[in-house]
């Protein structure tokens, strides 16, 4: 975790920025993500694109966005644009002259890049340089982790207070309703994903919406939500059974349990992300419901919901303090049902810390 | 308005696909873009990449989405593949051998794109074909009407019911909140865009968030809101002014409505989009505010809540009926505040549709 200054941390990204440009030979680079342009200059539209370079920080926005960007914006000067903002940027080019301008080919699609290509004159070289800004967030400063650990905390403070109204007759999609509501109230953004809640054979998709169907008794139901807190997300999920559970469905709930507190264990600095992963598939493995477990055991988390790393089989980044991720391992059943237990983790410069504190062992409604 | 069946419109929405194709000379086209997935053949998850040419409509998916694609796609061959979708496209392209691939270059990205390239064949043509199915979605089929005006009336009840809460003392992200929940609680899937409810000068910010400033006596407060319900957009923004407005609140607010009710009255079958703009523009500059109108007067709805056509300067699409466009000319003064006025309006056979309906008139609180 960075010493940097809580205040205005766009100052530290731009130049960590800068020192990956040197290393990668660019003169600067183009960001047109909204995300990284956010991350790097605090500007939170939704268009825009901005330019970094070893001594400039330009960031074009149209006239929707002036008042917002001389608000929010740091460290950058504000240009506005009534045209199209690449061909500006184009123009810019043309004029400082820069040799090599990478540019975000994860974010930038065809058509865009082939107009910027008409924009931009001879003799300026463009790279794709996709994954740069992702790969300094991967990292989070003192801030970021101080805005998750505050949108995992009341994404798990209002499952907590939600719990008594999961029970037979309720509607999936009202529960789902009520999640977001009491994250709103509760100060967050918004929810940073459409709320899962699955419940009966529904919880052996992986990635149901919620539906009009009502829980019923002996049920699973899986309920995956997370916050998203001065644009930083959160990321939980918890299985609850309707009533006591059969022996079955027992001994499910307890291999997921115990696959993910060996995952969690593994969340370290210096250890890769493949190793997560492997930590849980090995449980799962001893209890011969490795078939079930049908996706990798997580992601980072940050300014999005999935971000980098990747945590799943041949991941070989190695996690460094400050790194979040979500540890998710799950079993589904067609025709039977589904678990996922997922928490979002912080690698600590010793000890991992779980940014979603809500119980895992009362899981099932007498 | 085009009479196919409710049930399975997909079929009828392939084969206009199919219609394209010939015109274009693409032998198919690679669609990538998870909600042209959705039009095209109803599977409605996040992740996926269809084929679809004259014989042929085959749909990839990862594992975590093989069940709901089984029960939710139409006249689509579904296939679970466990490695990299696009590598699995091009192997199956390298069997079939199509002479020219059409893909959707405004979606795919550079990066995606460079791998595609690699997995397939020499001798088959990549050619950019973006905008093909945006163009399908422009003219809106029965069953997407149906949906849109669900969504639309939904939204409209739903200010109805807040608009007493709407008073001093009131938290605008409390306000966001409870639009949002009171949407899920009717039935819609969620909002369609964050909630915007932006008081004061922050109603000056055509593109404001609801922030945890409290509403005041003798401040404008601008609402904009949208439901999606079953994957379908509505687009709605009312102004309210605390307390009885003074004169010059008053004429604004008379030139922003004005303004609408002559756009409004432009969206018609025959006529272009810049033509709605312009009966819009053309009150405002009448009355001398043309140059606080700082964005276009519209945008088309349906899937996404932006997408074509575009309602703006120099747009020269022609609307047919079954175009579903928003109309929303506004006002915003720096440091004083902002009027917007928006309805989701349908293009109808002969008069046009205001799929949104919530009063202008009572406008403010005494």
């Amino acid at each position: 975790m960075r010493a940097d200054t809580l205040s205005n941390p766009f100052a530290a990204r731009q130049e960590r920025l800068r020192a990956q440009l040197d290393t990668r030979k660019l003169s600067c680079l183009l960001v047109s993500n909204p995300l990284n342009i956010f991350y790097l200059t605090g500007f939170r539209g939704s268009a825009g694109i901005a330019i970094l370079g070893d001594s400039d920080a330009v960031l074009w926005v149209d006239p929707r966005y002036t008042l917002q960007a001389h608000e929010q914006a740091r460290d950058v000067t504000v240009l506005e644009e009534r045209a199209e903002l690449l061909k500006a940027v184009g123009r810019w080019l043309g004029r400082k002259r820069p040799r090599v301008v990478g540019y975000d080919d994860s974010y930038l699609t065809c058509a865009a890049f082939r107009r910027l290509r008409d924009y931009v004159s001879r003799g300026i070289r463009l790279k794709p340089a996709g994954g740069l800004v992702e790969g300094l967030r991967r990292v989070k400063d003192s801030l970021e982790i101080a805005q998750i650990r505050q949108a995992g905390h009341l994404t798990a403070a209002v499952f907590q207070e939600i719990r008594p109204q999961i029970r037979p007759g309720v509607r999936e999609s009202d529960l789902a309703a009520e999640i977001e509501y009491r994250m709103r109230r509760a100060g967050a953004d918004g929810a940073a994903f459409e709320t899962i809640v699955a419940s009966g054979v529904r919880s052996a998709w992986p990635h149901a919406r919620a539906s009009s169907k009502l829980l019923k008794k002996s049920e699973l139901v899986i309920l995956d939500l997370g916050a998203i807190l001065n644009a930083y997300a959160a990321d939980m999920t918890r299985t609850i059974h309707l009533g006591d559970p059969p022996r079955r469905v027992r001994s499910l709930y307890n291999a997921v349990l115990e696959a993910q507190r060996r995952a969690v264990e593994a969340v370290q600095a210096g250890e890769r992300t493949c190793d997560v992963d492997r930590a849980a598939r090995r449980v799962l493995r001893h209890s011969r419901l490795e078939r079930f477990f049908t996706h990798s055991a997580g992601h980072g988390v940050g300014l999005e919901i999935h971000e980098s790393p990747r945590v799943a089989r041949g991941d070989k980044y190695r996690l460094e303090p400050g790194c979040v991720i979500t540890v998710e391992p799950g079993v589904y059943l067609e025709g039977f049902g589904g678990i996922r237990i997922e928490d979002t983790v912080l690698v600590g410069e010793g000890q991992q810390e779980i940014l979603t504190p809500a119980p895992k062992d009362n899981w099932f409604i007498e």
